[in-house]
């Protein structure tokens, strides 16, 4: 008999890595947060001593999900402004609002309800772009939730900085000073779109980025509107004028691409660049339907995003799996375009690999961190099961989420969280309602 | 003092009609199962000594949700056949399953889990198309759920009838005899679509429907196949011929509706039909997305369907409302276009009209029925709340209704289905999915 931390036994696991495998009654044994032993729960029991066991029965354990790309204290945002054009929106709504509103009180209060709220979906990993980016970053280590924490990039002066120079200050700070190598914390630059941010800005992110060996992450083909500006304002698309500026490689993350011609797709493919698709958000600002079985086919790692609570409403990654998978079907007309199986890599592997964190997370693999999601099946709208991905991505709602682990520390217990005071974080969020809704 | 058999009080209530309205601090008050009144908690306290007191602070009501398409019994093949397109997935899975595996009992048995899964989550209404109509009216009976039975017409013979004129006896013998005036079945006909039954049975089934003043209800258009097969056939397109047929009118619920042009929306818009938008079955089976913004443009009357479990994979109007809302605004570029408002209408009060039983239930107004769903924003998800209808459409899943009566008996009481035996429900589930798997 071998020692380890904890043994978790379910139904069924499914790794994701190696894909189309599901093992039915199955273990996971974890030991100093990382996964040291996926076997038959039988096996397990003969072979390993747990300090501590789990075991839920009619449930499926899955990888942590990934949400690459939200701006998590805008959930003090959701529904303030709804039913409005992508344009509008931001011009009218949003940034009148983040300019009366944001501080670092409002960006802790609305990371740790974003925080609170994705454990509670099953997320065990986020990327982050928002004001105070080094407040999003403790808030995410208090609460041991994985982060990628890219520092926004603008030309225009916020309360958090006052030019671009200060937004790349102050990332380089985060990036190179406080969180190189931390264990759940990655760092990188956002630019928020061409529009906002000039030539020598992102030739100088170019160079910081190579320095510092660090991710760029950029809102990217959003709208029809942000291409014809750009077209308008530079003579270029602005997937060219990033070509231009050497910024289409491997190390960018494109957010959104709801907008790319047949050539765009193919250079995303030549650069390895990535793409975080973000479906729930590009329908309800009207922004369109992104290609997503061509950038598939020509092999580009297509991840999945929530995008922040004021154009979602929701941070829950199993509602974007499934929205994804079926308009990827309905656009491609192709009902095998994107299969469940490939939906839910997308939600876990393929979202590891856009931020850049796929050696050590995103799959059920020996020596990656235990970064997993625990399902239960026992529901009404569950039954019967014949195929439990399918099931997964079709079927399954964030409410069903019945554990998270993230590095192996058991951070949602039977719906509960642990390491959150759920009542504060309500609290709080009552208190930023009552300010905001009286102006 | 007035006496009241029930008195619900929630934090708020959104009645649907009048449009646009949301009451903070309210109740609805219910006696011999319908709404007698709906009024400020406050007001209500010093007006009504109710038998009954349900007390839901945090929560929302709203008219109980109506499901105007689906299969229920179906809900046994959940997730037995996903990721194909409609033809195959009718021709290589379906049909040979149901030949299998079709009978009373399965048609019991499925139709008691959906009608637990529908209730669960917050439908009070729903219509219903498959074999053994019979059964399935037994059913809805037992279980105190309203629904709309629609005996199914095909040409072919099945377990259940030997060909469409026995259809239509054992249909007249429901609509007719068993269920005129009863006060939760109403009754019609439903022949599959056109490539399935022959212009005399259409003739056979218009001259019936006139007769006993009942619905007619058609999958139409919902596959480019379907139209292209009906104009090779009849050098018609399926909506044309069922003009011909004279069977373009008020009694007339189109099902699914993916593919139609200006001329069949404009004729559609004339002749009052009401068309069943089931978006996620439509997504699924890559069928496309329908042109809902220009029939409600048109003056159309757009209800909401979640189709079979087969094809969705879950009966969740929840789902439906959100996914409506989301590519309604995306197919028209116009985030405004199908409003969080319209959408809370079309799976309520214009689902009611889709059944014709809008005097009788689909909104919150004095005299109809008490159907009503409670629903629990004591939620991460749900927080802040600045607009209790964007957060019912764009922030709400299934699982957060607390609470259902239909026709004012209590039917789902914190979570806990009051009248019905879910483990038993779930038990039989288990037993046709062995039997199903090991074929």
């Amino acid at each position: 008999m071998e020692n380890c931390d904890t043994l978790i036994s379910v139904s069924w696991c499914i790794p994701v890595e190696p894909v189309e495998t599901v093992i039915a009654d199955c273990a996971v044994a974890i030991t100093d947060g990382r996964i040291v032993d996926v076997l038959p729960t039988h096996d397990a029991r003969q072979k390993y001593r747990p300090g501590v066991t789990v075991e839920r029965p009619g449930h499926v354990l899955i990888p942590g999900l990934v949400n690459t790309h939200t701006h998590a204290a805008m959930t003090l945002f959701r529904g303030l402004a709804d039913d409005l054009p992508l344009e509008k929106w931001l011009r009218e709504s949003i940034w009148p609002a983040e300019q009366r509103w944001v501080s670092a009180e409002f960006v802790r209060d609305g990371s740790k309800l974003a925080i609170a709220e994705m454990l509670r979906a099953g997320i065990t990993s986020f990327s982050d772009q928002y004001f105070y980016p080094e407040i999003v970053a403790e808030t995410a280590v208090d609460a041991h939730i994985r982060c990628v924490v890219a520092t926004p990039v603008f030309e225009v002066e916020t309360a958090w900085a006052k030019d671009a120079a200060d937004c790349l200050s102050k990332g380089s700070d985060l990036v190179h000073d406080r969180y190189a190598d931390h264990p759940l914390i990655s760092t990188g630059f956002a630019p928020h779109s061409v529009g906002m941010v000039s030539d020598d800005t992102f030739n100088d992110i170019r160079v910081l980025a190579d320095q510092l060996d660090c991710s760029v992450q950029i809102h990217l083909h959003e709208s029809r509107q942000e291409i014809e500006e750009s077209v308008a304002e530079s003579g270029m698309r602005p997937v060219a004028r990033l070509a231009r500026l050497g910024l289409l490689n491997s190390s960018l993350l494109a957010i959104h691409c709801v907008h790319l011609n047949e050539e765009e797709i193919a250079a995303f493919a030549d650069a390895a660049v990535t793409v975080a698709h973000c479906p729930r958000s590009n329908l309800k600002l009207a922004n369109g339907f992104a290609p997503v079985a061509s950038m598939l086919q020509q092999g580009i790692n297509v991840a999945l995003g929530t995008d922040g609570a004021a154009s979602n409403n929701v941070l829950d990654i199993f509602g974007e799996m499934r929205t994804a998978a079926l308009i990827g079907k309905a656009v491609a007309e192709d009902a095998e375009a994107i299969s469940a199986s490939r939906a839910l890599s997308m939600a876990t592997i393929d979202g590891a690999r856009a931020l850049g964190i796929s050696d050590h997370t995103g799959s059920m693999e020996k020596g990656k961190w235990a970064d997993l999601t625990c399902v239960d099946l026992n529901r009404l709208h569950s039954q019967p099961i014949y195929n439990v991905v399918s099931q997964m991505v079709y079927a399954t709602n964030s409410e069903q989420v019945s554990d998270v682990w993230v590095a192996g520390r058991h951070l949602l217990d039977s719906g509960e969280l642990t390491h959150i005071d759920q009542a504060d974080v309500l609290q709080r969020a009552a208190e930023w309602q009552t300010r905001i809704s009286t102006g």
